[in-house]
């Protein structure tokens, strides 16, 4: 038996999500219905962590293992061959005995695209929030400032959520409007491993901020309620990338 | 009778162009489908200019005329309430008597997008040219530079095209790199008119010197050559928007 690990980016438009459903289309659904095709083994496959329907990826990881003999460059260009162009594999390694890509996961780094601008894009309908007043991104850097390190997050925790601890570190946090002419504000969050919703309820947390509802230093009372009723929306599926999945070699 | 002045905003992926067919999702009929649901008639609507299957408008202008007694604002929301997320009414203005989108246009500007990175990125795959090599921007302006003024670019035309000339004026063009991390080279022409796959096919001579094929002078010589075969590959449409269209007013 071989282990692997494959580095794959999608755009979750189209998708019900990441994990396998059984009246829904999924992303791991494709795979695995890739790799059958490919290898002829009926394969389950391991996401560093699900994504919910329309959120995208830059680099997902996944684990599987097979007996196949494909080397393999040759199974990553058959996999894309059977693969839709709104999933595409872009590396497949030999991984150690008994790789996981949720257990041996250390970090993670997530991206969110807002677009503040009066009017809608209809291009960046499925890529990013539309948010009408433009956003005071100072106010909203400040206020990201608050949830960096070790924090027990469960304010920003979606509800039912089963883990041992809801504590986790933030490692970095940035908020950045991009420079152009377009209105867009990127938002990344990098940590040990994040909550259900954590991204998204935080996202939604700092719109408050940018767009003055609430004042910078309020997260830091957000975090301190431990209370998911204080932290108030959370933010839509489609404006959120999971950029990479770190791993110590 | 009314006449009106309708901008609009489409994401042309999901449709084969703008005009009307007797087999096809088009964004003119689902337009004016939409007027028909809001007035009850069946009108006739012109675009500034036909845009091709997968080729995107961040401000097409459409003109038509109404017997309608809504006001502009509330035809405005009525038609988005009638259309898909993918086409949004921007405005809708009262024109003179006789305006006509197409006779009466005296500038537009189109956008090409191109990704140029070894990996391509799925969330852009219907909104740029995917590029593996670098491209060289230096190159690509300086040839660019070359199209400036008044010629006749009957090479930058597609074959079979009908019109009177092929003299046209371009105004404006810039090819820049975007700031920030992302592989993104962004063309813009600005012209007095554009013949059929004019923008397409400049596009496809400038990568040839971005990428090195050909010399940044090359462009001279394909203008001068008069001749569509001179001017090598004509560039995908998902990388193309209609930016705006000026009207004298």
């Amino acid at each position: 038996m071989r282990f692997f690990k494959l580095t794959l980016s999608y755009d979750g438009t189209a998708y019900a999500g990441w994990q396998v459903q059984s009246n829904a289309d999924t992303v791991q659904a494709r795979l695995e219905h890739a790799l059958h095709s490919v290898t002829g083994e009926s394969t389950r496959m391991t996401a560093s962590g699900r994504t919910d329907a329309g959120v995208h990826a830059l680099a997902q990881v996944v684990s599987f293992s097979s007996t196949t003999a494909l080397a393999c460059d040759v199974l990553l260009r058959a996999l894309n061959a059977n693969l839709p162009s709104d999933i595409r594999v872009l590396r497949v390694e030999e991984a150690r005995e008994g790789f996981h890509a949720i257990r041996d996961a250390v970090r993670k780094r997530y991206r969110y695209v807002l677009h503040d601008a009066p009017i809608p894009d209809v291009c960046r309908r499925a890529y990013a929030w539309h948010v009408r007043q433009q956003l005071d991104v100072a106010a909203m850097q400040q206020a990201a400032s608050a949830l960096l390190g070790t924090h027990d997050f469960r304010s920003f925790e979606a509800a039912g959520s089963e883990r041992a601890t809801s504590v986790r570190t933030i490692i970095d946090v940035s908020v950045r409007r991009e420079p152009g002419a377009e209105a867009l504000v990127v938002v990344e969050v990098e940590a040990d491993g994040f909550l259900y919703n954590m991204v998204r309820n935080i996202v939604g947390a700092l719109v408050e901020v940018g767009s003055g509802s609430r004042p910078a230093n309020w997260i830091g009372d957000v975090i301190a309620a431990l209370d998911r009723k204080a932290a108030g929306v959370t933010a839509p599926p489609q404006g959120l990338f999971l950029v990479k999945v770190d791993y110590d070699e």
